[in-house]
């Protein structure tokens, strides 16, 4: 048995078919195009290639895209600064700062960037009023991944209702609102994380399985059910030979990759998962579109709320 | 085997003893009591009693507190103007509303209310803003119920770490907080609800099991691994006869109270439960009092961090 791989590029591509005439009819009304203001302190080499992910498709899908940099010295009231500004501008209706934030910032930096992005511009859904607007069921900005993640299941006739769901993982960012999100749609939902004890035994009770924890390959075989849908929310560039020579075999096309580019992104679900799976969203190409065309319709709801 | 009972009232009493030389020290600093206005809109027997409850505690801890009654015709606009009222008072520093409100304010009115109380009085913890903290473990006011368990289970040296926790029921004021409490106390934690197929045998994987569903009796042994500790949120009062009898043996102390009141307050476990349970917390003497308890405590951070 090999599993369904979904298309998340397919499932993606489809949102922003939506959101493009959404788009266009805030533009005829409003005169302008909803707006999405960008802040990238620093050069980390992934945040810069996710940031142009986003700007790319942001200008896909006709919004108007504003970076600001910020040096990799800037200090955290020059980063609070630069929110405000957006908070305060006309033109922008959603506003990303894009994580992580240089270390000297101190730990609590990235709370305090997010509580200072106003609730009805956040377009990450990661301020409180709108996470506690998530816990009642009645939020309009919802974090783009685990919403993402939702979008791809619906999109693919995967059931929830009435199902065990299985989140790996409780980071405000991921675990804990795809909880929420599996809950509101009437999923059974249980979450584990790194204290959790015998974690194969409760993750095989999954219908559906989210691993979202950072660990590369992770998931192995003996943590899914039979059959089972499992979401691969990590990702990781592994850049070293003898971790990807075990996972993946000799002439394989991941192998090949590795030669050729020296990484390769792989996400917390082992390939040999496939053999078990009923269905599987890949690293590359499942969840990571859908959490940008997921940040697309955020700003273009954002906009239609502040306009009215 | 039979369950060891905890004795809610001891661990409440236990809380108010630590609430008691804080709210001196308040009053000593501030010049004046911490304060709580509760409002209560008609004359709903059950919440006249529990008002009657939260104001006698309130009274006993030191607190001002102040009854603002509505006559049951009182429209929302009325409601809304009197917790305005109050979040501009510079003597009450918690605001509490009794629920349920008349059908006529509308489906819609507790959430308006709760949106109105500002969130640094929201003595509750229902307000989006303090709910979204709460997922994000930083919460100053937390919801009183839950987080009653969880003084519960800990002042009872119940481990929570690493254990699995069910909790029956997904309601905004004790469910879904209670299972991120648990979760922030490293539980694994799974959460059921009227969607969730084969109830019992879910509830039999809880070394904790929470019964949050106002069934009456409804969590019977076959739902709990013998040796669990399980904690009754329920709370009904039983009027009919044949139920009663059907719970209690004739001659039981709980009949007795029955024929003398002619009502019985009973959770959502079983009374036979206590055989399969290593402890169980009962119902009435449970959790209610701890609710109230919490109450008392919320008042006095609000009070604290309003003071500053």
């Amino acid at each position: 048995m090999s599993a369904r791989i979904f298309d998340g590029v397919a499932v993606a591509n489809e949102i922003r078919a939506e959101v493009a005439p959404e788009v266009e009819a805030f533009r005829a009304r409003v005169g302008r195009p909803p707006g999405l203001g960008v802040v990238l302190v620093g050069q980390n080499p992934a945040s810069e290639m996710y940031v142009r992910g986003k700007l790319k498709a942001a200008g896909e899908a006709g919004l108007r895209a504003d970076l600001e940099r910020l040096p990799p010295t800037a200090t955290l009231r020059e980063l609070l600064e630069a929110v405000e500004r957006l908070n305060h501008s006309e033109a922008h209706d959603g506003i990303l700062v894009q994580s992580p934030l240089p270390a000297a910032m101190g730990p609590d930096a990235e709370r305090r960037v997010f509580d200072t992005i106003r609730p009805e511009k956040d377009v990450d859904g990661f301020h409180p009023l709108n996470v506690g607007r998530l816990v009642q069921n009645r939020a309009r900005l919802v974090a783009c991944t685990p919403s993402g993640v939702i979008e791809l299941l619906e999109r693919s006739n995967i059931p929830i209702a009435g199902r065990r769901a299985v989140v790996v993982g409780r980071s405000d960012l991921v675990g804990k609102p795809m909880a929420l999100l599996l809950l509101h749609r009437h999923a059974t939902v249980t979450i584990c994380h790194s204290r959790t004890p015998q974690l194969a035994a409760v993750t095989a009770e999954a219908d559906i399985l989210v691993a979202a924890i950072g660990r590369p390959a992770f998931v192995t075989p003996e943590f899914v059910k039979p059959g089972a849908t499992v979401i691969d929310v990590g990702i990781t560039s592994l850049t070293d030979r003898v971790s990807v020579e075990r996972l993946f075999a000799p002439g394989s096309k991941r192998r090949e990759t590795f030669d050729r580019r020296g990484s390769l992104t792989i996400g917390d679900v082992h390939p040999s998962v496939e053999e078990v799976a009923g269905a599987l969203s890949p690293v590359p190409g499942g969840v990571g579109p859908l959490t940008i065309a997921m940040l697309m319709k955020n700003t273009v709801t954002a906009a239609q709320d502040r306009a009215g």
